[in-house]
């Protein structure tokens, strides 16, 4: 479920364009008024808005946002404003070429989406590059880490919710092999964690954890010094297949830590899943963390940007 | 473009149906009646008839024709009263089951589909299924050739014109150097094969034949060997890549070989593409074997079975 509240009379387009130009116009930008407009529409209706202002003033919304405001409120206004499935394309795309510190977004995208999202996203990224994410992942990253991620983004899993018991037991199995002492050939992990349907991956995990005595699949993947960022991915991409919203949780979690706060993180999980299913993440969040959402976020941020955020995240703070 | 001939006034469903019930009536089975209905209708229309059938006589159709006609000719019928899509993914999972076999099925099924009619098969075989494409392969191949037809059947490949040459060039250098004497390590060659567009593919084959004097890179692809299958598979994803229709000129070729025909193999390609682009591959075997193809078929095998084949491959011999 979605946490934006969009108004039960919503405005015009037009006049939601007036607005924004009306908040652009003058000393400084009115960024409350931007936020009181933005954070509160649908994809569609920013859509509109958007192909209302640019008829309307003769330039491009997205454009004179980014000029009109700045930082990290600036980035996720920017991120907010784009087509749900083109925003992950882009997302996918700029995470490629630097896929070792940003294959967090290539998981989320792959593991998060349900099969026919993520193929949306495949042919928006069409579109945009004319060539396939699946290629471009496949030329940037290398070794285990290319192994993963290309089995994650490329292949058309099984959506539905047959799960083969029998098959689950004996790839519990071969997964307690593959992460066993000193065992380094992942390729039948990556295989099954690759390929098979999020539901046939689920009893995979719960055999994992009845077979060792309750420790889960994500404890006993391996740790430690991790120079490609494949262990890393691979745990990401368990924790996501196995639950994502617990796996968004940790992000946010991570995200917020005491050591200092990760914007980039942080605004990439509220953005891209305020109109989706932030609310079960937001639910889930408050029952781990102890404290609401929207409470840690106005703890580790400020100004314009938190107010953007916690509008977002649906609460009037 | 097709090769089977639709008459210009088709009788109706239930015309064709009747016809069809005649021909398995009486003394043995008019097998000429049911090739002078059958093999001159396209899917839509075999479907209807199946139906009409269906209703107007309280059997399967093509139960029915299972039980009256016998060896390659009724494996022949079978195939053909398929629906093009559901065909596919039935023969691809039948190849899953004994891959190191049946792995041209695979290859064809993922190279000479476009990406999005490959991806109607992948559809269609979660339906039929419940499981993945990819998951069966994955699951059933190893090594070098798991890899090779994994990559294969997940891409969503780019379908577009766009090539970037300079990738080409530099990629066919890649290449040159996985095919090299001694060179064992197939990655990057696999990736390449694996993940480019068609075209991307076209102009890397291009610079490779022109940085060796001429060799094409069907030719410099490893042979002799190949207990697992991978280096047969390899040259039939390159050569179906690069020209489809010269690639099952050649398929045709071999299952008419005068050490005996490959009933299979020659069915496959036949009822495979005769609604399809099977008149291109027809020219195209005429140029290179000096004889047509219905005259190379008619020398080849007898009986019912030919004269159903000529049918498709729309001749009146």
């Amino acid at each position: 479920m979605a946490t934006i509240k969009v108004p039960q009379v919503v405005p015009s387009p037009a006049e939601d364009a007036d607005a924004l130009l009306k908040a652009f116009q003058g000393w400084g930008t009115d960024e409350q008024a931007v936020i009181a407009v933005l954070a509160h529409r649908d994809a569609a209706q920013r859509k509109l808005i958007s192909l209302a202002y640019e008829q309307n003033y003769n330039e491009g919304l997205i454009q004179r946002l980014q000029s009109e405001l700045s930082g990290d409120f600036e980035r996720a206004v920017y991120h907010w404003m784009l087509d749900p499935v083109e925003r992950q394309a882009l997302m996918a795309n700029a995470a490629t070429k630097r896929i070792q510190e940003d294959y967090a977004v290539i998981v989320e995208i792959a593991c998060a989406n349900s099969p026919s999202e993520l193929l949306a996203v495949k042919q928006a990224y069409h579109g945009l590059y004319r060539r396939s994410l699946e290629e471009d992942v496949a030329a940037r990253a290398t070794g285990d880490l290319r192994s993963l991620l290309l089995a994650l983004v490329s292949t058309y899993r099984y959506d539905g919710d047959d799960v083969d018991d029998a098959l689950a037991q004996s790839e519990a199995k071969i997964i307690r092999e593959s992460v066993a002492d000193g065992a380094t050939h992942h390729g039948e992990l990556i295989r099954i964690v690759g390929t098979r349907s999020r539901a046939q991956l689920r009893a995979t995990f719960s055999w994992f954890r009845d077979d060792e005595h309750s420790t889960s699949i994500t404890k006993a993947l391996p740790r430690g010094a991790d120079p490609t960022g494949y262990s890393h991915a691979l745990r990401s991409a368990v924790r996501c297949m196995a639950d994502a919203d617990k796996y968004f949780v940790k992000v946010l979690r991570n995200a917020m830590h005491k050591s200092g706060t990760d914007e980039e993180s942080l605004t990439r999980v509220i953005v891209m899943h305020a109109e989706k299913d932030l609310k079960g993440i937001k639910d889930k969040f408050q029952k781990r963390a102890s404290v609401a959402l929207e409470q840690a976020i106005a703890r580790d941020t400020s100004g314009d940007y938190k107010s953007f955020l916690v509008a977002l995240v649906g609460s009037g703070i």
